[in-house]
């Protein structure tokens, strides 16, 4: 099957958009080619899903020797907590929407309608398929760059975030440590708001006293405001 | 730290075996290293944790880029099916043994004495490490290879086991769609023998009609069974 000019244009605006211009036409144009409509049309066209399994694998390794090499203190336990959070369907449909992958995708009619373009499950699944035919097309370090460069800055966010959630429950359970070996004890005391927009708030307690409560979206948010503000109190005292 | 002379015989007695010499010699030393033997030396040794977080993406990729190019009519379910049957504790400590790859890691006392060298999940997070260390000191490529020439008809065993074992089953339930589509049914009827080696008889039914009983040393070995005595009992018909 050859591929008519008005999709080779599309591929190409594709292209244009990531500075790399394919061998391999059909490649690409399977990377973007939904189940729901090799579906449909019944012939030997072949869909993305083959791709996905492989794309899945390489970001995978991409994203693993990335934190390998940059995070050289970081013990395996942090390194594959990191992972698990940048190897994932959210993580993986931001990125998908950065080139907005999912609008060049071929869809079946009942697909389309139901608004394919814009699952959060389609958007990372496309991303997992493109990023399989940039590895074959263009090979591992092309890819690897161009993970590094367009989604550096996305993927410091989440693992820096991370740091900071991690930093005032810690340091304040290691104060308690070293002082008096207590165990530090965090529960919910109240949420407030509709569904869609709830406030949490978390209250920190050594034994029966309470040191500190604190509020947030959701519990581990909260719990982190709870320890910032206990650990702040203590450095004050 | 420097690598004793001794150790360096060692290792040199496994680069002989696999064929390639390390640059790095620290790095195969530490895909050597069990983290009870750091834990005891106290400093600043490395474990081979850290790479063994690595190696599972690496093995991961590896083996998804040998399903994907070598099965290219398998669909997706397939392939993650098969992907999961290789990329697991079991394969890769029998990989392990192959080059008795736990035998020249540095133990802790405390775990040499357990006799950690004879652990499965330590004999396939080594196996995981060493990958790892060809992979950063030798390339994919030389890795990819390694894999292929070592590992390859141990792991079309596994894929053929998997094909046999789908076989039966499938063509049994393909002749029932074709004919009366009518759902089999696997039913457990007996089970003989002490806890390590049991023998399971499992029946497969359509409707109230059994066609066939089997057995195994496991249910799905006994359902395979059942479908094979049924199917070609269906063909003398």
């Amino acid at each position: 099957m050859t591929l008519s000019s008005q999709r080779l244009l599309q591929l190409k605006e594709f292209e244009d958009k990531i500075g790399y211009i394919f061998n391999d036409k059909k490649l690409i144009d399977v990377a973007f080619t939904h189940s729901s409509y090799t579906n449909e049309v019944k012939n030997e066209v072949m869909s993305n899903e083959r791709l996905e399994f492989l794309g899945d694998s390489v970001l995978d390794m991409v994203v693993s020797e990335i934190l390998f090499k940059n995070y050289h203190k970081k013990p395996e336990g942090w390194l594959t907590k990191t992972r698990s959070r940048l190897v994932c369907t959210d993580s993986f449909a931001k990125a998908s929407e950065k080139y907005d992958l999912t609008s060049y995708l071929n869809f079946g009619h009942g697909e389309k309608k139901q608004g394919g373009e814009f699952k959060k499950h389609v958007k990372a699944d496309t991303f997992e398929a493109v990023c399989a035919a940039i590895y074959l097309d263009a090979g591992y370090e092309f890819l690897f760059d161009f993970i590094t460069n367009n989604y550096r800055e996305d993927a410091l966010k989440i693992i820096e975030n991370d740091a900071i959630f991690n930093d005032y429950k810690t340091r304040l359970q290691e104060y308690y440590n070293a002082h008096d070996k207590k165990i530090l004890k965090y529960t919910l005391v109240d949420q407030t708001g509709p569904e869609h927009d709830k406030v949490f708030t978390m209250s920190v307690k050594v034994g029966n006293k309470t040191l500190a409560t604190g509020t947030g979206k959701n519990k581990k948010k909260a719990e982190q405001d709870a320890a910032k503000n206990a650990y702040e109190r203590l450095k004050n005292d």
